[in-house]
This record gives C-alpha cells, sequence and structure tokens, in this order.
C-alpha cells in the first residue's frame, strides 16, 4: 500500500501564489481585453546587473570548451562565492565565518523549506504572523505543532516576545509581507530569548539589501550570541533580480548544536551533499559578479529603482486616505483596507475594477486579515499607472 | 530545545563520494606530484553540446533586456520545456503524458531525495543492492524501514521479484553502479508485483540515454500498468552534461493514488510549490535545445565518445583477466575485484599504485563488496592512460 504523507491533507489546497495567479487567470480568460498589472507576487522586473550577465556569458562559454567545462560542482557550492560572500555581507560588519559556514543553494525558499530536514517533528514552532506562506506550510507538511505570534501595529509589526517556550522560530526583518524592520535592540530580546530557552531562530534576510538605514541589522549575528542560536537564510532573487536566475545561500555557525550537542551545520552539509547537487555553476558565476564595483553599483541602482515605486506607492495611497505602513526599507507596502473591507474582498475589487492585482493579507495569516501587501517591484510607469487606477476607485 | 533528527546518527559519518573524495585529496596531499586520473564519481568530461551553449547565451542576453526578462518561472518549469520533453522522449514510444504530469527540478537528485516528503515514513522500502546512495540515506534519515533486494550475477543484477509485501521498490535501468539493463519482460514482472501489492515503483532512467539496443525500455511506461504504479526520474546530466547546469525532470501520472485515493501528483505539484522556486530560466532554455535536430546530433556524438571508453574500458579489463559487467548500454563497468580482493582494498591498490580513483562497490552495499565501478566519463586520453597503469599494476 502506497501510504502519503497525510499530514498534506491540513493544508490549503493550494499554495497562496498558486491560488492568486488561478484567480487572475480566470479573470483574464473572461476578460482578455483587461490590461492587468501585477502588484502581487514579489518577482522582479528590471533586467540583471550586467556585471551578473557579463560573468554568465563567460560562464556558458567556459562550460563549451572541455579544458574550462565544469560538471558536477561541490553540493555546498563553489569557493570563489563562498569567500565572496564573507568578505562583502559578513566581514566589514564585523562578523567573521568559517566558509563551512556558508551553503549556497538554488534559493531561500528551498532552503527555509527543506531546513527541516535535519529538526525533529516534535519541536514546538513559532510562526509570526502575518508570514511567508513557506514556513507555515513546510511545518504542517511535517506535522509539526505551530504557535503563531500575533504581529500588529501595537508591536511595530515585530512581534511580542513570547512567555511561554518556543523551540523553534521564523523571523523574517525587513519582514515579508508588511515591509517592517527591527532594530538591533528588539532583535537582540530574540536572541535572548532564544538562548534563555535554548530554542532556534531561523532568521530569513532575504531583503537585507532594501534596508536604508544603517543602524538596522543586515544579519542577524550583528546580534552577540546570534551564531550559539540561529540560521540566516539570504537571497540573491530581489538583490540582484536572480528569481528566474535560483541563486541564495545560508548561514549555520558550526557553534550551533542541537539539545543532544549534534552540530546543525553538519547536519545540514550531510542532508545537501544526500539531496541536492550543487546551484548551477552560471548562476554561481553570476551571483559572484554582483560583489565586484560594477555589480555593486548597479544593484544598488536596481534596489534605488524599486524603492522609488515604493516611495510612490506610500504617498499616493497615504494621499488617498489609506493607513500604510513598510516600503521604507523594503520592496512591500502594507495597507489598511479601506472601511474594515475583508482582505480577499478589497483584493477582487482591485483586481476587477482597477485590474491590478495584490496579495490579501488574509493568505498570510489570521492577522494579516483587513490590510494587503503591494510589492515595490513592478516598472516605474506600472506602478504608477496603478495608483493612478487605484485613485479613480477609490 | 532545539531537537534534532536523530535518524541522521544511523548514517554513515559521510556521503559515499564525499568521503571518497576525501581519500582521494588525503593522497594528493601526502603526493602532490601524483598524476591523479578520476574514474570514480560519475561525472563527465565533454563541453556541452553546442546547441545548448547557443540557447544559454541566448536566454542570458533575454535577462540583460526588460523587455524579454524572465522572474520567477513556474516552479513546476516551462511549458516549452515539458512541451519538448512529451514530444521527443515520451510519443515516440506510444507514452501520452499531460503536460501537469511531467515536473522540471534542478536535477534527479533533488527529486529522488525529496520524493520522500509526500510518502509516509511507514511505508516498507525494498532497495536493490547495490545501489545508488541516495536511495539509502535519505530513507533512512526519514526513518523509513529499508529491505534488500540482493543484485548479483545469478539474476543479472535485476533483482528477484520479492515474495514478501514492500510498500515502495527503487528501481535504477540502466543501472547505477552496475551498468546492467532490464528487458521488458522483466521490468513487466516488477509492475505486476506493484499492481498486485499496490507498491508504488520509483524508477530511476537517468542513464536511457546510452541505451544502444532498441528493444530495451527507456521510460517504465513503455509496460502496460505503469502510470498506475510508477514514478519515473529522468536526467540531462549524462545524457547531455548538465551535470553542472542542473536540470532534470520527473513523471508522476495522474492516474497514481495512494492507498487513501489521494492523487500523488497532487502531492507533488503542493510539495514543489511550497519548497522549490522552478529551475534556472537559462538551464531550462540549455534543456530545451539539445532536443533541436542539432542538439540531438550533438548529444548522439557525445554518447558514442563516451561509450567508446566504455568499450576500451571493458575489453582492456577482460584481457588482463578480470571479470567485468555493464558498459554496453551504460556508462558504468562493474568489475570483480582480482582475487576475491575487498572492494577498499583494491580501490586503495588502484588509487596508490596505478593512481587511478574508481569506487569500491561496497560503498553502494552489502552486496557490492567485490566489485569496483569504473565510469566512460573520462576523456579517451585518461581512459586509455588509466587502462595501460592498471595493466602495469596487475
Amino acid at each position: 500500500m502506497i501510504r502519503t504523507n497525510t499530514n498534506y491533507a491540513k493544508l490549503s489546497h493550494r499554495y497562496l501564489f498558486a491560488e492568486i495567479a488561478q484567480q487572475v487567470n480566470t479573470y483574464k480568460a473572461e476578460h482578455p481585453d483587461a490590461d492587468i498589472i501585477r502588484l502581487g507576487i514579489g518577482d522582479v522586473t528590471r533586467p540583471l546587473p550586467d556585471a551578473a550577465i557579463q560573468a554568465m556569458h563567460r560562464a556558458v562559454d567556459e562550460c563549451a570548451d572541455g579544458r574550462t567545462f565544469r560538471g558536477y560542482g561541490p553540493e555546498h557550492g563553489y569557493d570563489f562565492l563562498i569567500d565572496t560572500i564573507i568578505q562583502h555581507d559578513f566581514l566589514p560588519r564585523g562578523i567573521q565565518l568559517d566558509h563551512e559556514e556558508v551553503f549556497i543553494s538554488d534559493g531561500a525558499k528551498s532552503d527555509t523549506g527543506n531546513i527541516g530536514d535535519i529538526l525533529s517533528t516534535d519541536n514546538i514552532v513559532g510562526i509570526t504572523d502575518p508570514v511567508y506562506p513557506v514556513y507555515v506550510d513546510t511545518n504542517i507538511m511535517a506535522g509539526r505543532t505551530l504557535k503563531y505570534i500575533p504581529c500588529h501595529v501595537g508591536n511595530g509589526f515585530t512581534g511580542d516576545i513570547p512567555s511561554e517556550h518556543l523551540d523553534i522560530i521564523y523571523l523574517c526583518y525587513p519582514n515579508n509581507p508588511t515591509g517592517a524592520v527591527i532594530t538591533k535592540e528588539k532583535l537582540a530580546e530574540w536572541v535572548n530569548y532564544a538562548l534563555r530557552e535554548k530554542a532556534l531562530i531561523l532568521y530569513d534576510s532575504a531583503y537585507e539589501a532594501f534596508i536604508q538605514d544603517d543602524s538596522l541589522p543586515h544579519s542577524i549575528y550583528e546580534i552577540e550570541g546570534a551564531k550559539e542560536c540561529a540560521i540566516e537564510f539570504r537571497s540573491f532573487s530581489k538583490t540582484a533580480g536572480f528569481t528566474g536566475i535560483r541563486c541564495g545561500y545560508t548561514v549555520i555557525p558550526k557553534e550551533l548544536k542541537g539539545a543532544d550537542g549534534t552540530s546543525l551545520n553538519a547536519l545540514w552539509n550531510r542532508r545537501q551533499c544526500s539531496k541536492f547537487n550543487g546551484a548551477s555553476y552560471i548562476s554561481q558565476r553570476g551571483a559572484e559578479a554582483i560583489y565586484t564595483p560594477e555589480g555593486q553599483q548597479q544593484v544598488r541602482a536596481t534596489i534605488q529603482h524599486y524603492m522609488k515605486n515604493a516611495q510612490l506607492i506610500r504617498e499616493s495611497l497615504a494621499f488617498l486616505g489609506l493607513t500604510v505602513y513598510g516600503g521604507e526599507h523594503s520592496p512591500y507596502i502594507w495597507v489598511s483596507t479601506p472601511d474594515g473591507e475583508d482582505s480577499w474582498g478589497f483584493f477582487h475589487r482591485l483586481l476587477t475594477d482597477a485590474n491590478v492585482v495584490v496579495t490579501p493579507g488574509e493568505g498570510f495569516g489570521q492577522h494579516g486579515e483587513g490590510y494587503i501587501r503591494i510589492t515595490a517591484f513592478g516598472t516605474w510607469e506600472n506602478s504608477l499607472a496603478a495608483m493612478e487606477r487605484i485613485k479613480k476607485m477609490i
């Protein structure tokens, strides 16, 4: 008998963004002439930095010649990329990492989804709410018990430190979906909680490149003690437009141990060696190139482009009388629905009346109800057009 | 408390190929001048087909322009690749597949490793022995009970149909590591067993492109009833030199149901949507190009190159009096150790006396003891040099 994983039956029918795509496609089929502007899924629209383009062309050419051809790379990634990451993303912030502590992957979604493989299914998991659905869905798939940590205006969307014990806590700052940031002081409270409770923080820092105020932490390892209690996930998707190229990385310090003294670094290395064969060589060369002086300049220009969209969206919606959050150190703007309208209702109204796709807050969890998420990843023209359409509608 | 997955403690310390790499590196450090020929890990050496190179250059250029830029692709892969696969790999063999039955991924290792996510951990798993270590390791990680199916000369390395009940059976033909093939008649016996026992066959067909005799099955779906009992894994790694590019695919027919009627196709789609974000767009365009007339011609030339190596290795070792198997429809040659020497001992002797790296059969399981695996994926010159060195040594 083929016994399936029955935990899947506890999931919502579809992954959130697949559900939204389905609803938009249905609308589009019924209204083939509708000019739809998509500010729902957090996908980028700007072309890749030229430095990455040139590096990937060179990498493709290397694969065309038997003398420079690369086959299987190391499962944990090439040293040329790992060393570059440590040099640029961590050392300038006073964080020392061994190259065995950085694992290159095909993206942060895979890593945040797969990390549960090395953790027991009886850990109690704390999930901030609203939240990126991957954390919830992948823990439901594993059969873990979830406890939700409400994030609201009152706590700046950073959650109150729990009074109960949790084994694992997911944190993401700058936050998806609320666009909120966390201060070093508040993050230190979370680290201290984890150290006290011997808990694990899974820190998703995929949006750190959008931080405009340098007093805010880019990495959880800027906080003392974090190496004993935290894994950090990073992505090139939003930083450098790599959503289709697929490259990210995960940091697991060697100091990090399970209750029985097991090294989480060793477990993840074993997991990756057995279930992964490395990220594409071409993608890794592209990622390396974004750390060159030209690459850095190009990445900054792209991020400034998106931040200009974010400002436009923030200010336009505020001008229309809506209450907006985020969008200052983040590509996401979190908007209260007008007159307490429910979030799927407002989503449908925006789709049908303005042909603008956003993400209903309820899709991110119970505490996302009453909000929608808008992304700044569109083009300037589309962001502007969307604001004009919403203005006419409201 | 961070409770880790304690099943990992039951694994061997290192993944087999990581262990071999470690031993070779140690030897290399002690003998820096040694000119080592690596015929151990099944990695390719020929450059990529020119059709794939050109397609990947075009894909990189598309990402450089906002009008043609591609961000997130579908989690299950682009239709342009799925449709091409169905058209070329299945329809000519009389196999009809819906495009929702084909899932593109970053490679067969990921998929054979991750497929367990959708299956209950209490399934009893049958593993042919010797075997590709990923099947064993990933099931140990999940805590499943394994039953080994001995593969030996007596059953042509295709295993005897079990008299006991199994829930899941892994089969791989052309086989890694033995190079054995399976006839349609024998594969039908396995399919009939699975249908009778309501079991699932996980069929790894990563080496089908090496089949020289067209009466042998390339796909398990050439066998009647297989759609109700089998998942098939395919890879571009060995077919088209994609070990560093990362692209493969998995077929899950909609007819395939769990004991409670759950669709395995729907479960895998949900898994991929939540834990994967699609294979690299560039890799998918490269894979598509190998199906063009030029791409097909180039792939065939590469495979013939490796098959020439295989013939050289087979005939040279047979001439030296060793007993050899495989290598006729497979890039792997399976060789009895001389005078019953144990496989790690022969591995070490070949490393130190001939500076040739092979894989000790015991690394693939208990029934691999007394054999080594040699791959035909080296260059012609290295394959020839390795044979000359072994000749001097024996």
